[in-house]
């Protein structure tokens, strides 16, 4: 998502530095690929503007990175989080930020990354009466803000995704159990009649999904820990990280229940399996 | 959906008999309306066949029931069980028919319950060699035979209720999380946007939920035990009971998270609280 938001920022003219320190050589692959200026830490404080868009379990530890690099400025740049975080996460990322000029800002992206050619996804900005996100829409981003104090855009994220890609989740769970009991072709052939709209909606999202199942453990913990202890559906969300999280071994090992859900699916796995056995 | 059943086999020309010790003034009152003949426990062998359509909670039960009146009988009526049950507790009423003549099949109800004029749920039915179901056809029933063993039409059923009743959970959990923490409105509007078939289905199905939230508490149970202790996603489905649970607490009690959905949805019953604040 990072690189894909960098490439529509730089195709419309903007220049955006990044810190690859540390970062994997995918993510150094794409950043440079998507047009980044890599920058040592300290200069990313030139910037108008930072953004931080990385897995949800280091936004924190960016949080504490800029805000380091940031302390004693006299005009620091705005941070705007748009990290897939529970509004308690936002808040621990704005508390890093305590005793410094740094205006944090909490925003969310809804939707698929950036395409050439696409309006992209929605990129909601929660408390914005500075009016920071302006440039982001000037450089080509579809901005939407909300009212609500910090934690606002974030919340919108949790249920968002909640819906989405739980609903992935839920679908994924269901298919493997049914496959294990023998009940997965009358199941695919009655979701396809009684409820078209799911079955297309699973056909399409499952096999979309592999490669993304092991971000979605940490998220789905955080819409667990977004929902609270007092809440039931926490407990929901606790076992979707456990779903992914087979899902994410599965991928990166043996590929048995990628063949298992793409043998229901209908997918291009399984066809390809049928003609090599 | 035991009398609307009812209801459709008597249109066709059939005779239903009943047995209503026990059962609540509701059911009794459904029954006779149906045009259901009540009888004494003991005529139900009477009958040609015998169906058990109750809540989960009791199909080991009536299973224990019957296997009494029909105990020593040289020809009793086989006995269809219909209930949302998992595949284990399948095994459980079958097991209640040990060393008796009665032939016990696994079959489930998928769909909303039979309405005049339209053709009505899907009824499967496992390991029907004897073709005891083609009965049920001859009276006005949607019958779908399945291949595999006692079991198979169970698995199936969970795997369904799975997806369907399990989305309508997991959408209800996050639109109150959503109303709690102010993003209710953006969250539909976004949906409306990004995921229309997604926002069509939770807008109708969480209204109709309302008064079946009681007895999904035991079926998402059930589901959970279908999935057993190995797989994470029993997690899920224990969370989705509890979402029920306070759900149906709710319905009997203050409506205040109905008035919240309701709110949410655009549904009637806020629309009838915005005229009576």
């Amino acid at each position: 998502m990072g690189s894909a938001v960098a490439r529509r920022l730089i195709d419309q003219g903007a220049t955006v530095l990044t810190c690859l320190e540390g970062r994997s050589e995918e993510t150094i692959a794409r950043a440079k690929a998507a047009g980044m200026v890599p920058v040592e830490r300290g200069a990313l404080t030139d910037a108008e503007l930072i953004l931080s868009i990385v897995p949800p379990a280091e936004a924190v530890g960016v949080a504490e990175l800029v805000a380091k690099i940031s302390s004693g400025m006299p005009a620091p740049p705005p941070f705007i989080d748009l990290n897939a975080i529970a509004p308690k996460t936002m808040q621990a990322v704005a508390a890093r930020f305590n005793g410094s000029r740094v205006e944090v800002l909490d925003g969310a992206i809804i939707g698929g990354p950036p395409v050439p050619g696409k309006s992209g996804p929605a990129i909601y900005i929660s408390g914005d009466s500075g009016e920071r996100s302006r440039r982001l829409e000037d450089y080509g981003l579809r901005v939407r803000k909300l009212d609500g104090p910090l934690g606002a855009a974030s919340a919108l994220k949790m249920c968002y995704a909640g819906i989405n890609k739980g609903f992935i989740g839920l679908g994924t769970a269901v298919l493997l159990a049914a496959s294990r009991s023998g009940a997965a072709e009358s199941l695919k052939a009655e979701l396809a009649e009684s409820l078209p709209d799911v079955d297309r909606k699973l056909t399409k999202s499952i096999p979309d999904m592999y490669p993304k199942a092991y971000r979605w453990i940490a998220e789905m913990q955080e819409i667990a820990d977004f929902l609270g202890k007092d809440d039931p559906a926490a407990e929901i969300f606790r076992g979707m990280a456990g779903v992914f999280l087979q899902l994410a071994d599965d991928v990166k090992g043996s590929r048995a229940l990628v063949r298992q859900l793409d043998e229901i699916l209908g997918s291009p796995e399984s066809a390809g399996a049928m003609v090599m056995p």
